[in-house]
């Protein structure tokens, strides 16, 4: 899956361990798969607030030792970037960090909110100024403006006025802060190495530094660590659990735990229950690596058929690839998928990936695949047609754009040329899910079915939404 | 596998295309794996020779577009190198570029001379001047020395005299040239795409560039490409068909087809040859990825066993991570592996290597396995042990570093604190790979079975074997 | 002068001119003399405003083409800096530009504001945030929160607010504002080019750009230009002509023309009335070049003494030059100046330089000229003792390190090793200055006399003048 | 002078001193007006040689302290390069650096050779690979290619095959070896630093490093400084003294000593001799700086008229200027230089300058000075007209666009718009040379009389010559 959704962000926080701009660095490094666009760290000594932010990878902008001389202290946030909201530039980089009447305060944001740009205007319209076009900055403004004296009333006193999707770290020069909104539509977990907490948005940046997992926050739970220990709080009138489904479609790494499920096996019982929904009689099953591999290993089993690597992926893209100019054709998937003739010449080739988004992908991903001599290409989808785009932090093109939006499953297999398309039942989505456990009941599927469980405004949604 | 041999370089030539230097860049970028230390492109336009060369991967090399401005003309040859022979800066990138009295030439070598110091010190001591340390450049200086007219003399009298392991691509103002050493070790392919000619070190560069395969340069065989066609020569005395057999374990790139076989297919034949030779009572198999799954297939298939995702790689690995220091212990292949617990824990798991070179990774990654809960862990190496250096190209470590050539299984199975551990014999990997047909019987197995097919100068082993 | 003072700032400005960034490129370039860490430019086209800024030269910032295509539109801003308020990194470069409730502006600032802490302090408990460390912020805050709808009386509110000196430059999307503080301490022109509106620092840059000087901004004045054309404001209650007398000594260029005269002339004034004041026997006349010149001259003619080159200067003198280590001694002085031995030897010397700071320098010059062989070496200084330091925009040093703060000329003498030593009475400055026009009798002097024309906060007295 | 005529290069050299690179870098640092293109140091330990290059200025090139870390050792060679011969690419940087089979040798080269190409030729026809462009690497390879034992008679004999002008510097693991061609065209001195032995193109670089003077090499002197001390050797059979009149003209630093003479002294000796020969009636006498100022003085001094600062010169011009586009027109020599109306204003005005090359830089300036009211405009060239191109070293137009070569004085007069035009005679170039002393009656003034002390290939010539 290239040609897709993005995941916008991933966070990371730990409090009390004297390396932790280095634990930092590692947590975001394990996230890195949440957002390649930008990273930052900052790290606070007790006294002030140090960062350092750049565009590109982890290991990029990290990649002179000298740096974490300048990131010292005992507590440390960091964040990797898609970007949603906010351009791509340098100046929308995150952890913000500023300075305001009562200190330094820096934050990091995974989400979206739905009200930002409301609120910004009425911060404008009273002379606040700012500096990002990021909407995770309205957020310092209403907390500079929070006249409350303590900062964990200030904090509660902002995010009772924000609306939307967030999964947010903060960090003072003495103290970390997390919060996850009250539908707790993004991951946040709670760790701890040695003495020091430690957040993060996956649970696999703990496995890297080798700290113990603790449990999940819950939605609308805010917690605040400091020397004196951890404190927990719900500063919101009511919660509701919606986190996103499509996290464990996609997004999360297959050896993350989030919502209370393992994520690779999640992604595999989707495989079985496509297999159920949709069989067909073929010689092999392949996956569009690598986020199909284990749906595909879950079709293959179901269906007791063998599956073979049919499609080799090259892992040396990068951003910058030159597309060759003029005489020659657009090379597109080409770059990163090669077909192996060997396995998939003569055979019924079923090929498995978790999601259509256009449609231009997976009809290269056909041709090629019949390129190499398949005497028939089933395309088997691990999730629901995406007909609605997310307004809770997940990069989706216009409703227009969007295949499923506007074709019947039907025109979709045309398009694409397999001799058969299934995709996942919404229901059979769910399913799959509640296989491992009843937590969560209410996961947000908008994205499939168009039920938005926070309100946002109608202009934005009509941007968004195109011709809807 | 990461603690490992390197393969040194990649080739690949166009002659008679418009877009010969867009169509090089495709092809050293699906030769990527084959060497990511440096790369460099040299454009023919019947006139001069333009280069462009730089450290790094081929698309951070080549990432401004009017690059491509600067090397204009209908041939191209291009290189990737990991850098055996000579130090890895700058001035020892390829192709290397010189001008001499007969014109420009410029070479792409992948492979590595045995007597190449002799040569230069012959060469040095009548008044040459060297401005690299790469072996690669004697043959350069050879040719300025030769006395013949024609270039296709020049490069047989030169190459005559030269000893080793070659796969070589030269280009002049009007003529593209081919060459494979006479034991023919490393792989080179010909292919056409519309009227050019192209050829490669592996066969998926034909694959991304859409160029048709034709066949395998046979060793020892020379071609020549200029606006006649294309012209087949066999200079030397003697051919002796010892291609390297680590190609197929580790090095190509499993959708190539070298050496007249499918990579892929022989790599999982490797695996069910494994489970017979060395069949355990166990729950899962997984493979350390990516190499090892191939034959992880393989032998999950032959042993009847269910194949799991237990280890997930982590692919934003970059040359340039920088080691947590102090209090934090090394990280090594953490970073690059983590296991999936749900998957391992409780179970009994074969785990499916390629090789193990100096043993501290399989090391770390079976008690990466226990940690995650494991019961038994059993490794399976999909070759056998590795107990002689190479000569002919492949960067491997001195002779004392071999785990393998100085303790037996039994001891290398203690250190690794494995519950089993199985190397595929010398004599299975040979069955294996003739399962695909009968030619290169004579197959190179230097590196398991200590016979060097040709010889090298004492003080160099000794230099390299240490303690042998 | 090299151990010496250092201006801050030049600013630039045009409206209605269809190359408007070009233009101000250009006019910084002329006024590169007022500040070398860092500049930047904005750009207006009726609809948004664009910058770009950085650290370094202007034809460093700005030497890629494209840089201009990023600025397109007829009106323009310009700053060169030497940083005064606030520390030497990126993010203090200027012009700043905000986005705030009403639209964009961008302003440059020429000054240093006496009560821009106690004003930040303010904003900040009322919820500001601060991007920058510079007291130019201040204002822009301030018009953010200002509450009269047209921009005209936003900023005249905020100016009212604000104490100190200032040449202040704004720009919106469809509008160019300047205002001279109104004491008038820094130099600020208008002139035209065509229909075009230009303002600047000095005089020169109209010179290069080829546009007609028209006057001087008055103090306290502001002028707004739009495409109704130019509108001069009065808006501050009382003013006080006390322009900055070092402007002559020093800082401006000598072809500009500021407070009413051209500053060579009155430069080479100060040289007569030196040598009025002391004379001395003596050989030739040497200046400490450049900023030294018009004064020797001026003395070398009063004093019917032949001028000399006996010190030259290396032009390629650059920030980054790497004191050699070790065992060689400190260089100095020696990497800008060179003496002429023929010129020097055995004569009786007059060097005139424009002002002694540490006098460290000066020791070392009458060194340097000593060993070229001088029999006599007389320091003539044309201006003042140097002995209080300065709030209005020049980074003077703490009182503590001006000699003259704490040393009696006799003493001084002494410790350079001069021969003899005269400085310039206040009373010769001032009458130097009036010999070219009685305009400006008040002007500023507060360097020599200690005499304050704006009062400033005690405690930043207190930082600043040390022991005094 | 800024259309002028280029020096190409300037050498140092010290052996004996623990910061040998490091006064190398003081040294190139003093010689950067003789090139601003590139350079480069090499420095030797004993037994290796190690090197760093770089495009721009020895400040820039060398801005890290590190560098020298990189540098050890007690002898060392330094470079800097405007490029004559060789393009002006990072590979033609000097000192070029290699390895034979005798060793290392770098070598460091002002001057031009006029039997290079005939010598390259027979070179590469024998096997030998050029690395560069530049003339440089001819030497080197005859070098390599000498069969004597010694290398002082390796040198010698390679030398021996050499015509033209070189002051050569070489360095190798153990010796520094000095070299001023037969004819003594480019300047190279002797100097001693303690017990270190130093060499450089100007004494300038000697005052710097606090160096003394001993004395000039002799032409077709070769010096050989090992641990053993100095020895002195005269290779040549014949030799004959023909220094270069141009560096007195305007290469040479004006506070240098070469060829026996000040050249401060020799440049205002011009000037008095040209207000012999050209006298005028006229207000006052200006200089176009820099190199304009000591004739001026000169002229001024011996007319008996006041000298006034009448340009001044923006010392910010870097390599990197834009030149604005479109509308606006070329500013030339307005970046360069501005007019002080003050002084110019009414009067009758004598410019002198050092020489004129094109013709369209003067023209400039003489509308530039009227623009500023002057009421006559009297051009005064310290030299004579400049007709026919140098072979010797120094990087002049081709001969048609030299505008002596093809006009008349009262033709150029008329082209320049000045109300009259005079330049130094031949003789009296010579007469004010001589009276500094008899040495050297034989200087090369090729470039104003056409007579050629060494010969040169037909070809060349005529390629440079243009329509001669």
């Amino acid at each position: 899956m290239f040609d897709k959704l993005h995941e916008e962000c991933g966070v990371f926080g730990i409090f009390g361990h004297p390396e932790a701009a280095n634990l930092t660095y590692l947590g975001l490094y394990a996230l890195q798969h949440r957002g390649q666009e930008s990273c930052g760290i900052v790290a606070a000594d007790g006294l002030h607030l140090k960062a350092h932010l750049g565009m590109g990878l982890v290991s990029d902008v990290f990649k002179k030792t000298d740096i974490f001389e300048q990131l010292p202290g005992s507590s440390s946030i960091g964040h990797v970037r898609y970007s949603t909201a906010g351009g791509n530039d340098m100046k929308n980089c995150q952890p913000i960090m500023v300075d305001y009447s009562r200190g330094s305060i820096a934050v990091a944001h995974n989400g979206n909110l739905v009200n930002a740009e409301e609120l910004r205007s009425k911060l404008e319209k009273s002379g606040s100024i700012f500096s990002t076009t990021a909407d995770t900055e309205t957020i310092i403004h209403l907390i500079a403006r929070a006249q409350s004296d303590s900062l964990v009333e200030r904090v509660c006193e902002s995010l009772q006025q924000v609306k939307g999707a967030y999964s947010l770290v903060f960090l003072t020069e003495t103290r970390l802060l997390a919060v996850r909104d009250p539908n707790g539509f993004r991951p946040l977990s709670l760790g701890k190495l040695d003495d020091a907490y430690v957040v993060a948005s996956e649970s696999c940046a703990f496995d890297l530094i080798e700290a113990e997992f603790i449990r999940e926050l819950d939605p609308g739970e805010m917690i605040v660590v400091d020397k004196d220990g951890l404190k927990s709080f719900f500063p919101f009138k009511e919660t509701r659990n919606t986190p996103c489904i499509f996290e464990y479609i996609y997004f999360a790494r297959p050896d993350s735990r989030i919502f209370d499920r393992m994520v690779y096996s999640v992604r595999k019982e989707f495989g079985h229950q496509l297999a159920r929904e949709y069989p067909v009689d073929a010689d092999i099953v392949i996956a569009v690596p690598d986020s199909g591999v284990p749906a595909a290993m879950g079709y293959a089993e179901e269906a007791g058929l063998p599956l073979e690597l049919g499609l080799i992926r090259n892992h040396y893209v990068g951003r910058t690839f030159i597309e060759p100019q003029q005489s020659i054709r657009h090379f597109g998937v080409k770059l990163k998928l090669n077909p192996v003739r060997d396995i998939i010449e003569g055979k019924r080739i079923i090929v498995v990936d978790d999601s259509i988004i256009r449609g231009t992908t997976s009809r290269k991903i056909v041709k090629m695949i019949r390129n190499a001599g398949a005497r028939e290409v089933h395309i088997r989808i691990s999730s629901p047609p995406a007909s609605f785009p997310c307004f809770y932090g997940i990069d989706t093109p216009s409703r227009k754009e969007l295949i499923s939006a506007s074709h019947t499953m039907e025109e979709i297999n045309r398009y694409i040329t397999s001799d058969s398309l299934g995709y996942l039942s919404i229901e059979g989505l769910h399913t799959a899910v509640r296989k491992f456990g009843d937590g969560g009941t209410g996961f947000c599927d908008a994205c499939f079915s168009g039920k938005y469980p926070v309100k946002f405004p109608r202009l934005k949604a009509d941007n968004q939404l195109g011709l809807f």
